[in-house]
C-alpha cells in the first residue's frame, strides 16, 4: 500500500517557531536573552501537553502557552505586562515557514491529499497557515480528537477523518517522538531534517530504527522522490 | 460586531450537484430519465439526515447516499449493478462549482477566514474541493459535531473551532433552512441565489424574515459588498 495522504506536523516541521518568536520577543523592546527565554518556553511544551493528556480537561495551545510563559518568565526573573504576554502568545500564529515549505506543499498536493496534524488547535492553525500562505487540503488537529500527540488516538482520528487505512497515510515530522506511534500504527514515517530548529543545536535525529523510514532534507526533496513505494 | 469568518454550505451553494450528477448518470450508459432520478435522490436527502439526527448512530454521506439511491432506483423500477451504484455515489465528490465560486472564494479569503460548513463528511469535502480547485482556510463539517445541519450544535461547533463568537461568523447558503438556526444563534445569514440548483424550478427563496439578511447573486457580489456592517 502506498500513502495517498500525507499528514504534516507543523511547529518545527513546517515553520521556524524559534527564529520567529525570538524576533517577536525583540520587537517588544524588552531587553532580555530572548533565545534563552524562547528555548525554555518551547522546552516546557511537551511536559505541559503530557499533563493535559493525562488530566481530565483538554485545553488549547493558547491556554498552555500562557501558563508555560508565566513559568518561564518567573525562572528568568522577568515580569511582563499582560498585553506583552498576549502579544507573545499570539506570536505562535505568526511563524515563518521554512523556505521550502510553501512551494513544497503545493508540489506534494499534486500527488497526495495533504493535511496538517498538529497539536495546535484549529483556529491557531488557520491563522498560521494564512500568515505563511500555506495551502493544504485539510486542517486537522489533535483538538479534533481532544488529546495531544503522541497519543495514538490523534493519528488514528486523522486517518479516520480522511477515510484512509493507516497504511495509506504518511506522517511527516521533524521529530522522532512524532513518528514512532504512527509507524507502530502502520503509517509511513517521513522524517524531515530541520537542523536549524534549535538554532543549530544537534537535537533532531531521525528514528532510524523505524521500518520504512523516509528521511528528506526538505519538502521539495520529498516531492521529487515520487511515489513512496 | 462584524463577521470575521464566513462558513459556506457546499451542495447547491458552491457546487452544482444536479447538473454534475445528471451527467454522471448519463455517462453510465443506462437509459433512464436521469434528471428525475437525480432530483428524487436529492429529495430523499433531508428526510434521511433527519433520521440520522434523531437516531443513535451517526453515519456519513456515502452511507446515506447508498441507502437513498437504492430506494430511488426501486421507485424508478431500475436495477443497477453495485459498481454503477458505487460510481454514482462517488459522483458526489466530482461536482462542478458554480462559475463564480473559485474566484469568489479567493476574493473573500482576502477579507475573511473562510471555511466550509457542510453536511458532507471531511473526506468527501476534501475530494470535492480538490476536484473543483476550491481554496478555503478550513474544511469544517457536521461530522465534527457528529450531527447534521440544521442542528444548532453543528453551527456552534464551527464557530467554536474558529474561536469566534457567533456574532463574528457569517453563514453563507442557498437554502433558507440552512440560515434560520445560525441567525437565531446570532450569526449573520447570507443567502446566495442559485436559481439553477433545481434546473430552474423556483425553489430557493431567501428567508426575508431574518434580521440582517444579506442576499447576493454570487460570491463575487458578496466580495464586492465590502465589510458586512
Amino acid at each position: 500500500m502506498r500513502p495517498r495522504a500525507l499528514l504534516f506536523d507543523v511547529f518545527g516541521t513546517l515553520v521556524d517557531w524559534r527564529g520567529s518568536l525570538i524576533a517577536a520577543g525583540e520587537r517588544t523592546g524588552v531587553e532580555v536573552d530572548w533565545p534563552a527565554v524562547v528555548d525554555d518556553w518551547r522546552r516546557a511544551y511537551l511536559p505541559a501537553l503530557e499533563r493535559v493528556r493525562t488530566g481530565r480537561t483538554w485545553r488549547d495551545f493558547d491556554s498552555i502557552h500562557h501558563e508555560t510563559l508565566s513559568d518561564v518568565l518567573q525562572r528568568h526573573h522577568l515580569d511582563l505586562p499582560p498585553e506583552t504576554r498576549d502579544r507573545l502568545v499570539r506570536g505562535w500564529r505568526e511563524l515563518r515557514p521554512w523556505p521550502d515549505v510553501q512551494p513544497g506543499l503545493l508540489a506534494l498536493r499534486e500527488r497526495y491529499v495533504t493535511a496538517t496534524l498538529s497539536n495546535g488547535h484549529v483556529a491557531l492553525l488557520v491563522d498560521l497557515l494564512r500568515y505563511g500562505d500555506l495551502r493544504v487540503d485539510a486542517v486537522l488537529s489533535a483538538e479534533l480528537a481532544e488529546s495531544y500527540k503522541p497519543d495514538p488516538r490523534v493519528y488514528l482520528h486523522g486517518a479516520e477523518l480522511l477515510r484512509l487505512p493507516a497504511a495509506e497515510v504518511g506522517m511527516v515530522a521533524a521529530h522522532a517522538w512524532d513518528l514512532r506511534e504512527p509507524a507502530a500504527l502502520g503509517m509511513r514515517p517521513v522524517f524531515v531534517r530541520r537542523p536549524d530548529e534549535w538554532g543549530g543545536a544537534p537535537v533532531n535525529e531521525p528514528p532510524t530504527e523505524l521500518a520504512g523510514l523516509v528521511v528528506v532534507g526538505s519538502l521539495a526533496e520529498l516531492a521529487e522522490l515520487g511515489e513512496l513505494g
